[in-house]
């Protein structure tokens, strides 16, 4: 049997070219490659996670009429197509078998989950029956991603007599996701002695970033095929079943390249799948607008990608000097244009009002939202997207400007620990040197007053971030936090930090999920809250 | 039968405190009111939504050390009272029978609510019982919420011989919800022939603000008792089952009195929970800051809140005229600070990139941005939030800056389109003169470039607002939006504007919900999105 994995880019609404994608694919597969089968991911025709479009009757109607198109264009091969199904006004997560012009047979999926980023159960109702079909005399059944990490629809096929399993994912990419995804696919393939044709979806869609790393297991739980990860294409594998194959190695790449990889996807796919010519960035001399600086280049090509550099009287002569030298290591676009004026002028203006009262954050804020104001109005000029740089250590505290530095529509590192944003700065600087050395050794600082370093006011940032992950991505308690060996206060501390800056968060740009518990879709936590965990 | 409507502004997450008002609640109802039952509303030891703090184990445990605690302070009197329940590592949204320090019996609700605003399915597993107790000689029953929607669980309770039934609620206000909400609970009642006492919670949480509106309807589908709207409150009712009662009229106002009545609660709340000591706003002169002013002096005092009035050289003097009235008229601090300063030294520190580039929007959000940066200094500067102003016409469009006028830590207007705007204003100023009728009656302008008016880049606000309500709230597609009358190229750049400015509303503060569908939890599209609906 010769399978073609069509691993697409599908862009969410973009019905008429996905539509035109995947006829393009089915051609292939049939001309190019002579294959039994195409298989398709999840929601393929409208692309995943459609959302609230899913509400839209034209929108539903649409996807109808391509449904149609991509069947009149079918021949001899059996396509596997995931696509929204309307059905006496219930609405299913559904996958045709369509051959010769006809759908011969329809799967609706099983098990919908309603958890994490997943909000299935608000637009499908739940399938309740196998899809088995014959591919000449291989009886073959379909499940659609959450199906197969359960033992129930999987365990109903083989029972129902089907000697392989097509799996149609659109499964989003997460640090250990592809370990945690292959185990799953090899117990069901053991579980029923069926190998397992696993298709999924690759790009960015707004924070979450689909990975691809389709792969075929075989009925002994060996991976016999993968496709690449985070990379676009059609790929075939021919085996038969029962027959002995060859297992591979699975793919194995340091965590480092493949958050990198994640969080370059996430920003190409998020600037031109949104019709930006490029990024606008502030350039400050310290790591995370370097490491941000980075990903855009390696993302979109140095031509597409300008940077500001904007220092004010706190801001260290190293820390131009670096910027610079950054900027041209990368071969970028940059400009310096101080603050100081708009500071002082902003200060003067306010000086009635202030007349006085003491200094204090205000001052450090007006800063930043100057900044802030220079990048929009260049990012507004050129046409070009602002990235904003904060990572996730410092979302998670509030350790940032609302309308100032936080200003950008795509916030890369939001999800990157800064432990991991010095990690990847490390790795990426071992390829070629992008990155000055200053940057990464220096003691951060967001240089808003005299003499500061970020340690000032947070601990140290090993700490920070091991505090943060119990709490945020484990939902620990601070007291079980002190009683892994923190100290109360500073746990306490950070705990009511992250409580209190849901606000921030909330008018926060997207950015890419690259974490099993991102700010976002993910973590719906009320700014309104009375609640203090101790 | 006395019942005690327990109608409290219970805080999310404030389970302490809860719990202390709870048991003063069940206290005063028996020594007070000497009542036989008291009824809480849905989820009341943590208020709803709690959201993911219900993923918190340790967030359960408090409230199950809550739940305790009342039990144990209990006596003679039942009491009905809603809260998550842990049961086998299976969590339900349930609601105790409580006597003399004992739960007496428990149910938990069936039918989960998971569209719209509501995602209790990412919470909670359905029960499948209805739970019946006796009061004296009658036979009770209790439903939660949503059950109530559908025909299923009251007619179950009436099948195991209930008389009378306690329905739980945390109901989210809409502009005609309450004429909905009682021609459902009436048909219940109908159906079954069986008195429905309805409990609902009141206050303001993030975008929702619950309206109170306790109800009791006798078995015949008559409103006998009705608690106020907007209002905290205990109240009671005495009656006896079967016997006749006196039908009351519905409580009746008018649609403005209702949605100005649930912005002020939803203002107040957001403000005061969230441990604001009053409000900034900047007042241009123009109908929404006008009126945003005024919502926030009639919620929280004219002490609490403190406007800038910022104008630059395209302002014209009657608007800085029309801003001081205002404030005179409503006794509130303000301050005069012109934006020429800060404008003219951002254009200039800008010169050496911009040079050669023609002027256009940069120039505009400048403005409003330098604006930002003054209003976030003056809210830092004294710990008092600020309000953003902009209008429901306005978020559907994008016709407003980010990080500029977009700034502010709350919305009240979000959810209001701009035709009510004007009839808010109109109907407060009946009342008294708060709003100077020029504000009203000049036509509205951003005052952003040389004689600007909205009207040179949008349609009239009362074709705007029924091409708005047609494609965002009905959900239909433009051509069925035409066909209703309105012009081609018009319909399809409204709509293209809808679309393409869900990147700004990502950004947006949360405002005050009043319709079926807001922007925010209730319509969750794509920022992402190749979708061009036709």
């Amino acid at each position: 049997m010769k399978i073609v994995f069509a691993q697409l880019n599908l862009a969410v609404g973009d019905i008429s070219n996905n539509t035109k994608v995947i006829i393009n694919a089915i051609n292939r597969a049939d001309s190019e490659y002579d294959a039994d089968i195409i298989i398709f991911p999840e929601l393929s025709i409208c692309s995943y996670p459609p959302e609230d479009l899913l509400h839209r009757p034209s929108f539903l109607n649409e996807v109808n009429n391509a449904l149609k198109e991509i069947i009149s264009s079918t021949g001899e091969i059996f396509v596997l197509l995931g696509h929204p199904q309307l059905e006496e006004n219930e609405l299913y997560n559904s996958c045709s078998v369509i051959k010769d012009k006809k759908v011969i047979s329809r799967y609706n999926k099983q098990i919908l989950p309603n958890y994490s980023v997943f909000d299935e159960k608000r637009y499908f109702v739940p399938g309740n029956a196998s899809c088995l079909f014959n591919i000449g005399n291989t009886r073959a059944a379909i499940t659609i991603c959450e199906d197969i990490w359960e033992s129930g629809p999987a365990k109903q096929a083989a029972e129902e007599g089907a000697k392989i399993i097509f799996n149609l994912n659109a499964s989003p990419y997460h640090v250990n996701k592809l370990k945690k995804r292959e185990s799953i696919i090899k117990k069901r393939a053991q579980e029923n002695s069926m190998p397992i044709a696993y298709i999924n979806l690759i790009g960015g869609q707004d924070e979450l970033v689909f990975d691809g790393n389709s792969m075929l297991v075989d009925q002994n739980g060996s991976v016999v095929f993968h496709a690449p990860q985070f990379e676009e294409g059609i790929f075939q594998y021919t085996f038969a079943i029962g027959e002995k194959s060859v297992p591979i190695n699975s793919i194995e790449c340091s965590e480092e390249e493949n958050i990198y990889q994640a969080l370059c996807l996430g920003v190409r796919d998020y600037v031109y799948k949104n019709n930006f010519n490029g990024v606008v960035i502030g350039l400050s001399g310290g790591i995370d607008s370097a490491l941000t600086t980075t990903i855009a280049v390696d993302a979109l090509g140095a031509e597409n990608v300008e940077v500001l550099i904007m220092p004010s009287r706190y801001t260290a002569k190293m820390s131009v000097d670096d910027a610079f030298e950054q900027a041209n290591l990368l071969g970028i676009k940059s400009e310096k244009i101080s603050i100081e004026p708009a500071f002082s002028t902003m200060l003067n203006s306010l000086a009635p009002r202030f007349d006085g009262l003491p200094e204090d954050i205000t001052e450090e804020n007006i800063q930043a939202r100057c900044r802030g104001v220079l990048l929009m109005a260049l990012s507004n000029k050129t046409g070009k997207l602002l990235l904003t740089t904060g990572n996730k250590s410092e979302v998670a505290v509030g350790y940032s400007t609302l309308y100032g530095d936080m200003c950008g529509g795509f916030s890369p590192l939001k999800d990157v620990w800064k432990t991991m944003v010095y990690k990847l700065a490390l790795w990426r600087n071992r390829k070629d040197i992008v990155i000055p050395e200053n940057v990464i050794n220096r003691p951060p600082s967001a240089e808003l007053k005299e003499n500061q370093v970020d340690q000032d006011s947070l601990p140290d940032y090993e700490t920070l971030d091991a505090i943060l992950e119990q709490y945020i991505e484990q939902d620990l308690s601070p007291s079980e936090i002190i009683a892994n060996g923190f100290a109360e206060q500073t746990v306490s501390r950070i705990a009511r930090l992250v409580d209190r800056n849901e606000y921030k968060r909330r008018q926060a740009a997207p950015g890419v999920r690259i974490t099993q518990r991102a700010f976002g879709r993910d973590r719906r936590y009320p700014i309104t809250s009375g609640y203090q965990e101790n």
